[in-house]
């Protein structure tokens, strides 16, 4: 390696260790695969579906910080692996762990970037912009699509509830009330071909 | 599903067929894992490196097209597949399969979206803007970032000789001479480690 600026060296180690969120294995699987999809490839697809569905958003949304924010909302799970969102309550010091790994890992980055991004993943994981609430949104859409496809999905296979999947995506609510009423349909579906089981709660009732 | 527009329906149409790049299996490997990788993580990739490496871009580029044309540059492979890129020229009606692929996968999308995404798509395969020819530069480096890593990768599985590598990848030149600097060192590299049969061709030998 010759002349090389210590920017690039710095931007191509980020780069290279993000490389490992292929490995990373979630419990959701591809549309009629037998494996399980990785955070790398879940991370593609919901960068896909912000910018297909933007014009959903409840309020207007600055359509490049949503990407950004989607290409590198998993990053942390490089250390810390995926956590399945039902299982997340039992994972009391999962916030302490995906922070520290934010920090190790962006700030391989020059110091510029590594701002910009900490603090665009920090604005993911809090929800207080438009532009978070909708990237929230649509990470949590994923599951709605990919479940509803495979016959239940992971709702089926782990035996969720309809109770349990309808109020713990506060975070659709929040961003989308499109793409979160599409989503109860979606439960409804579910629940009527028994691939969730029903609760007979309301859609009012609350988290 | 009740009350859902038809807008809604056909994006989810699209974001369905599309997911199919998760079972389409590229020639590279993920740094350090046996598999081969699939072209929805190689999307993912691309996007993570165009935002990380804009600065290097020859000319001016709009990050937010780059990042569109990048995630949906591959999902012509719903149809034809992944061409292994050194072997390309066997494949001289790949060109009009890939503009049929293109038509009807984002003709699923309402009409607006999908003569975006077909002009974007187009757009990235002639490389007649700076934007696409950022985005094809970052396309082609993903090889140089993992074969580095892999001890050789695809280079040393299929035997690829300097020549090849140096020859075949015009689109790293057009669109950052920065990022093809560093790809001509680690060509160097490669060769010095056996990773590569050199053939003793200068660097200024063109196409």
């Amino acid at each position: 390696m010759q002349d090389i600026s210590k920017t690039l060296v710095a931007q191509l180690r980020f780069i290279t260790e993000t490389d490992k969120l292929k490995g990373v294995e979630r419990r959701t699987k591809p549309i009629g695969l037998a494996r399980r999809e990785n955070s790398a490839e879940h991370s593609w697809q919901a960068a896909i579906c912000a910018m297909i569905l933007a014009e959903h958003a409840d309020a207007e949304v600055n359509l490049l910080r949503v990407l950004k924010m989607l290409l590198i909302h998993d990053v942390v799970e490089v250390d810390t692996g995926d956590v399945f969102h039902y299982e997340k309550k039992e994972h009391q010091d999962l916030a302490a762990r995906e922070a520290a790994a934010a920090k190790r890992i962006f700030e391989l980055l020059p110091d510029t970037q590594a701002q910009e991004l900490l603090s665009l993943w920090q604005e993911f994981e809090t929800r207080h912009t438009p532009d978070a609430r909708f990237a929230a949104a649509v990470d949590r859409l994923m599951a709605y699509i990919l479940n509803r496809a495979n016959n239940g999905g992971t709702w089926t296979e782990y035996q969720l509830t309809e109770r349990e999947v309808r109020t713990r995506n506060r975070e659709m609510r929040e961003g989308s009330s499109t793409l979160w009423g599409w989503c109860e349909s979606v439960i409804d579906e579910a629940v009527q071909l028994g691939h969730l089981a029903g609760h007979g709660i309301s859609k009012s009732d609350g988290e």
